[in-house]
């Protein structure tokens, strides 16, 4: 049984648990003071923490990472300093700890009421940026939550080295450091041991590409949210605002077509296709977007690349946009519930009555009207800070703040009631 | 590739899928009225229903079926009105779909709204009870969902006349009657099937013993919502109402064994144990309840058997009950986080203190201070109906209503935002 990293899984898991019951009834006082304490060891400990990351940086230099993957790996004073400051941010949100949600007086007098707890245990599967070591944990530190992590081996040293400082938080402010865990093994066995790691782990939630995704879907046995994947929509209908569905458009393409809420394909209402396509093909051109339509909308096109089937299902994240004219609303909402991976979709329009159809038929986490899909983002709703954005309907849709960091219980008052 | 049981499960899901966005936005009067006309539909075919019903158990009985699985199986014309009722009342139950939960607007003038949207698509895979057929597709057609049913195929001549019946209701009310498919195939692979349908189910829910959860759960790649397993404990405190600790305690073994709320374990404060336990014990054996207890507790019994480690963990759903003395309150919370499945647990105290670390500490779908664990259920909750009772963290937990069968989507109004 067990080798090194499943077994160092199996401890850490245990010891999470064990925590997660003097976490779950922290008052928010303590959670802030580690938070804050968190904030100034990271602060303070900003040189060794570079020094490990430049031994990480050196290894994948040797190891030939890519560019983008360096890029995500490095950390400088700046994105230390930016780092640190969020979780001072997270530290000056309400606690949604405790939250009477609901309840009832029954008939028989039991008095019924729905409590906000938290989740207990959450694991993190990610890859390189190790930002997400430090968010992940203020996130689920300020929620009640243990949380056990595992990153990409390229970045381990760093992971270390900021694992203990966050750790170090919690012990300085009387809260279990077992709250924290990192896996140290680098081993694929130790995330594999993870996925399965039932009645310890309460949520799993994996961030990084669709492989990983997918990989963890397939394999956990333990509840998972599936984050990530957007093939997100713009429809421009016949009554759009032209100008301003381009400017929505080269936002929603350009203004940073690596993640998940970027526009992946444009769809255009065909009364205003000859007018709009030649337009908008301008401007994406003019800012090194290479378009692929389909036929009809190709007639207005003077560079396209012909659109196949598979690019309606694609997700670039890259400045690669398919174009497809569609014959009406109705047409533009077909082709998003077949192809659209119910993340975030938006319409373009001045007609109230289309608006609303696109809003009430369209499945999707977000819908939005007149406005950029590069909104579905924890900060822009609002809710300060986001440990990544749901794909699935099940427990939490969209971004993902603190409260659905939480479930609930009810607790229920008798004097000596039966059934 | 794919059998006949296989083709089968992917074309309901496909056709289910479709049928989704009629459903999610049909007004609560269309689908009231569908109910309505099930309702109907069932109390006019009685006759054919108790032919059918009859056909699987004259083979149930010639494949030896256990009297409880077949007491399961049996449809009575009483058992059919209280189904049909059953019906009725959810119609008589408010639509969840559409209420807004929250929103807000942002600086940038965009204007967001929560809005609560059935799931999509559930599958349900049940054992023997012909009525879950009827139940979930009432509160799923209730939630705007479409549900794709897998029953036992001890039932399938029953599940399916009740099935036609229920979609006819749909048909005649102008609601798509795909929206209620139930496999007729009653190969295993067809259940393996409805537990990979990715894309196209968005929730699958278990119904029954403890093998067919952890199947699910093993195999399934689409999101599942754990049901019904409940180890629950009644912590008799030092404090307690003696005479209501007994009340309850043989409410919550005696009243029905069988079923995921009853009691299996009760853990007895040290400085009342001597007065107590033998009072109990006397109850319960009148009522055939056999006990299993520790040492200690053994002391003070006439008979019992010794309990085995194992019996902390056992879910007996029969006429047993492990019985253990513990320090204190914290004990009881440390034995009841070690082997409960965080279903239902009880405290009996006068002790506000104790009621409040109790309270505060277990970590249950429901806790409960003076009433019996049996009062976990959706009927009793107040919620009108169940489809289930949640045993997992996420999404929902305990008792599932009409809202537990929903989700939410954000609509996000704009005058032209980029980001």
């Amino acid at each position: 049984m067990g080798d090194i990293a499943t077994d160092e899984v199996e401890r850490r898991g245990l010891a999470a648990k064990a925590a997660s019951r003097t976490m779950a009834t922290a008052p928010s006082t303590k959670k802030n003071d580690a938070l804050r304490a968190m904030y100034a060891l990271i602060i303070d400990n900003q040189q060794s923490i570079i020094d490990e990351n430049r031994a990480d940086l050196e290894r994948a230099d040797a190891n030939g990472l890519t560019k983008p993957m360096i890029d995500r790996l490095t950390l400088t004073p700046n994105r230390i300093a930016d780092m640190a400051a969020g979780i001072l941010e997270i530290a000056s949100l309400p606690d949604p700890i405790g939250a009477v949600l609901g309840g009832v007086k029954r008939p028989n007098g039991l008095q019924i009421t729905k409590l906000r707890v938290p989740l207990g245990v959450i694991g993190i599967i990610f890859e390189s940026r190790p930002n997400v070591t430090v968010d992940a944990a203020s996130l689920c530190v300020k929620s009640g939550n243990c949380v056990i992590l595992r990153g990409g081996s390229e970045a381990i040293r760093t992971n270390i080295v900021l694992a203990d400082l966050l750790r170090r938080g919690l012990r300085e402010s009387g809260l279990p450091d077992d709250a924290i865990q990192l896996i140290h093994s680098t081993e694929r066995s130790a995330a594999h041991r993870m996925m399965t790691l039932n009645g310890m782990i309460d949520c799993l939630i994996p961030r990084g590409g669709s492989h990983l995704i997918k990989m963890v879907t397939e394999t956990a046995t333990v509840p998972v949210i599936e984050t990530g994947t957007g093939n997100c929509h713009i429809f421009v209908d016949k009554d759009a605002d032209l100008e301003m569905a381009l400017q929505i458009i080269l936002n929603a393409k350009t203004s940073r077509p690596s993640v998940c809420n970027s526009v992946e394909t444009v769809l255009i209402h065909e009364d205003v296709v000859e007018v709009f396509a030649p337009l908008m093909a301008a401007q994406l051109v003019h800012a090194h977007v290479e378009i692929r339509s389909d036929e009809k909308t190709a007639r207005y096109l003077s560079q396209s690349v012909p659109a196949t089937e598979q690019d309606w299902y694609e997700e670039y994240n890259a400045l690669i946009l398919a174009v497809k004219t569609v014959e009406d609303c109705a047409d533009a909402i077909e082709h998003i519930s077949k192809y659209g991976t119910k993340h975030s979709e938006a319409i373009i329009t001045t007609n109230y009555n289309m608006a609303q159809e696109f809003c009430d038929q369209v499945d999707a986490a977000a819908v939005y009207v007149n406005a950029s899909t590069r909104f579905t983002d924890g900060h822009r709703f609002g809710m300060g800070a986001e440990i990544g954005i749901s794909n699935q309907k099940l427990h939490a849709r969209g971004p993902m703040g603190l409260e659905e960091l939480t479930t609930y219980k009810y607790v229920v008052r008798g004097t000596g009631q039966v059934v």
